[in-house]
């Protein structure tokens, strides 16, 4: 089969000629329809996640696809059969830590590992997977693989955060919930607001007005070209558009410390701020500020099962927008070096034939 | 009356000879009893607020103290005779805002006025005060007013605090929670830490070796020194002392910077960060760790008529261990010296014959 | 002033030629355009409180109006002015319970009264209420007040009692919400488990077509007519419609008993059954049942002062339908024996010109 | 091997000698050193549950002892060795369903089985669980067999329902809680009431001075022996013992419809009342005042990997009482009567040499 793989850090990936993987006891092996480009694979192939790796090594984490063949003692119960429908769910905890213990796998803290990250993963026509890792798609509800694999991680992980503004009190009628940087992330994160916000106001931070179209697009109440603008120049635009000139939350998806402190500063009394964007970079905040009106400052985590489940079901509900740029697997370096310079316009997806 | 009032920032405070106050429609006289001198009164004095006062004023905002008067139009229901023991509730919203309407006139975003930081405060031989701010004290329960005094601020705060840590889950059985900061705040937070911990380990955080013997008396299980420790020395003395080199959560009470990084550093997959202590500085987070495990860093302010009443109530069961020195109003700057060196050992109290 | 009166228990009321009242200090006077009928109010007239009322007495709680007079001591910074739209916000607590310092007034255990069942109501051309319980309506909003009184409590309880499902964690994508009783209350309910459901699917139940078609109006997915059906019929019902035979959970809005027990006989583990229909009966459950799936039965209370605010903020969006027909304060007790018959559909209001 | 198995419904236990089992792949045989006899093993062997047993059948699902043998591809992660103590986490979910991707295999609606009640029990000297269901324990600590077996059901039923009271925020300081029916898991009841109570008042209800007499023992702060009382008298002992005649919340461990009820007439506003007691009879509740006061009935089923984490950590802290009584094998029956009878104190173990 033909498979993208690392072989080293910093460089290209290489299309190579590889055997199709069998699967093992309890696992499945899924013929790939469509695999996610995330700004992680990016990270991943830059070297940036402290990983140890065996190359030659196939990346790819947000995977849809149908099952080709039934591994040994995979159980009736999994209610799988040839040619059914699936994405993968990547994030595999070892059920040995509390977090597993609670469903969170995501953050497990034993030894679990994630597909794409460790195991073989799926910019590759094949890819194996434990069958209760495997969440089966409604073959009636015509959702196309090119949607259904970015709701795995870009899909997902806004929604989790999105749930974590929700079930602190902060979203509903007469409150103001920002989303900020809306690339691969945010173009979901603003839907979310607007699915889960219960009337709240939705207004978009970007510093990019093609990618505060596609905010409005998915149902941002109001946009905020960020770029090059003082807290209190941001406070004036939200006086202006929503009579108020602070936020009750924000959801950001950019990672970036500037786009942090620029909503902690927007925060109202009681106000949470929760990241989502995976970077490095050091973020600073006022204690006093903080501490005098309770806010709160919070990470999230990819999603767990019982999250992407509900994902899925928002997506065969037909609500969720999806803006999807196929790419062939012969140009998937193009694609990581869009996410690298940060100027990709929603998800870019590698799609099988 | 005589009274220590300021006469400008910077200044020591005065003793003046001054008229009793008048009740007003639904205020009180209160006898004054004991005035706790809190971190936040040198904070004042040294005009770190930024609040408009008019000069000469009297701060201190800690009060407990005895029904002197009744002004007019006191209801019969606030359950207030002369005689009466009481403490003051000196956060007093305004009853417009969202955060008055949930009960939290600590918060309050609207015109709020909190006794000793605008309305005059107690560092007097009387003062005046609405009656429904008033929390009466059972007179057989045999609570000294100095020991009174200092749960309104010094014994609510990190009792909020620590409530919001067990609010989002983070204690129990097999939990470690950490207190740094054992001033104040931090001799009352390790008693919290230990009647709401529900079974957690608690760990003692401070940079003195006498206020570490103040925490060990009032509870703690371990302390630590961490006064010129990296963050990994301090991992390998919590390994050594509790088994598990992480800690589930925190309540800062130092307002440090370093203090509040230290916490943050040792924070487990899902810990929580908790910060009482109300200074001006900036603290820095790393993005990434508290994205990748769900990380959250809030503050507490304060805390509400609730809170305090369940204060008192623990109080009047014996249940908290007091660490105060009564101070003689003559000798009231000298208190707050003590405060703006950071070398006072529990809580400073002026006590009224 | 024209004014509708009860004489006596058990009696139509009377309509009375009346003086008109004073404010007192802290009140305002409101020349009054719209008061709701509400089934309280029947139950009122009936005898079913246990209330000591001095006739004649005024009842009405949903009030809609004006400013037309202030009192003496209305603060400036209530806002208010002489011609000023402004909802009543009936629930008066004495401030004194937790209840109220959670601000939850309509729970207090203190000496609270609530206006149409001991101050005088609004079926009254003018009525005076505390300026701390008016809230101030947009005039530009284009808000009529025949929408806005039944907002108080029709509209208002079933929002209160969502929020609590919703809290809980039982809405959301895959969710299935039933909405029971789709009478003044109900057919907001329906509305609120569209807006707060997060994608959660909406059942309604009722046992008359009519009011079944004001749920699918006010956008429920599906409805069911339940009379005369068993729990095993409903399920079916449900499977056909839904793809599945359990609910997460239900809002229960008429208090019949069999409602309630149809309900929680569907629930599915970890459901939720919220009741806000208040009658006097007994309901009955089975323990195994409750116990292994770790169902629950909670009571939602109309609501509070921000609960209202986030109402009002919805309607002020355009995004409430209302169902109502207006009446005259002639024809006040049609309005009333047509809610002791319960076949009144949406709610009948009380227009004053 | 000697085992204590089932023939039939209805008859009593027959002691047999039966092959040791062999441990499947994953699995681990287990040397039984102790069992607990739990009133769900009376009702199973009276045809209580509607299961489909194979007879003849061993039950008994409160066990703990060492590993014997480890079957095969029990992976190194698991942690254990033979002779490692060791308790079985009894819930076995069959982890497709959203409970037990919450963690929450207790309260499995897919296929999952729980040993004893399936899968054969630990009413015999050796008995097979998977790998991941073991809990290992520290050799070090100390904890007996006889003590650590009732853990897994009696010690950790009333501990989930207490943390569901605790975190619905009805403990703490001034707050009533009451544990009603002190047998095999109101004794341990009374002790998290008190150990997760935060502060608040511990009042015990059983109908037998000797239940009475362990509460005392367990922590209980006032007892009141409930038989042939009715809740007004039962109010009158409260007020006279807590100054007070209502209750915050109510743990009811009796599963009794009358001791549900009476505890129901007794909350307080927001009061909360969860059952853990596992019976069929059906209880009945006023609606009014659950709506009226927002008061709330829930169930709590068993515990989870993490609650049982949890319970096994306060165990190992020496701060769980037991009140244990040894059974050899061959009196099983004669244990299991006592429960059908009721007047079992505390729980009976069956002890393996």
């Amino acid at each position: 089969m033909r498979a993208a793989r690392m072989h080293g850090y910093k460089q290209p990936l290489r299309i190579d000629d590889v055997p199709v993987p069998e699967p093992g006891p309890g696992e499945v092996l899924i013929k790939v329809r469509a695999t996610g480009i995330c700004r992680s694979d990016f990270q991943l192939t830059d070297g940036y996640f402290p990983l140890e790796l065996d190359f030659p090594y196939i990346p790819g984490h947000e995977v849809a696809g149908e099952v080709a063949q039934l591994g040994a003692n995979v159980p009736a119960s999994a209610g799988l059969s040839e040619g059914d429908p699936v994405v993968i769910n990547p994030a595999w905890g070892d059920g040995t830590c509390r977090q597993c213990h609670e469903g969170n796998e995501q953050l497990c803290t034993g030894s679990g590992g994630w597909i794409g990250f460790g195991p073989p993963g799926g910019f590759a026509e094949y890819v194996t997977a434990p069958c209760r890792h495997l969440i089966r798609i409604d073959p009636n509800a015509g959702m196309e693989p090119r949607y259904l694999a970015p709701l795995v991680d870009a899909g997902l992980t806004p929604y989790r955060g999105m749930k974590k503004i929700r079930d602190v009190g902060r979203l509903g009628p007469g409150r103001t919930v920002v989303v900020s940087g809306i690339g691969g992330l945010g173009s979901y994160g603003v839907q979310y607001a607007r699915l889960l916000g219960d009337g709240a106001t939705v207004v978009a931070f970007a510093r990019d007005e093609d990618k505060l179209a596609v905010a409005r697009q998915n149902g941002a109440d109001h946009t905020v070209n960020t770029r090059g603008k003082t807290p209190d120049q941001v406070r004036a635009d939200l006086m202006e558009l929503t009579g108020r000139g602070e936020i009750d939350a924000a959801l950001d998806c950019s990672g970036a410390p500037q786009s942090l402190e620029l909503n902690a500063a927007l925060l109202a009394a009681e106000g949470t701020l929760v990241s989502v964007g995976l970077m490095g970079q050091h973020v600073e905040f006022p204690v006093f500020s903080f501490v005098s009106g309770e806010r709160t400052f919070s990470g999230s985590f990819w999603g767990n099962h019982n999250d992407l489940t509900e994902v899925l079901a928002l997506a065969g509900q037909g609500r969720i927008k999806h803006t999807v740029t196929p790419v062939g697997l012969d140009d998937i370096n193009d694609g990581l070096d869009a996410l690298a310079r940060g100027d990709a316009i929603g998800r870019q997806v590698v799609v099988f034939d």
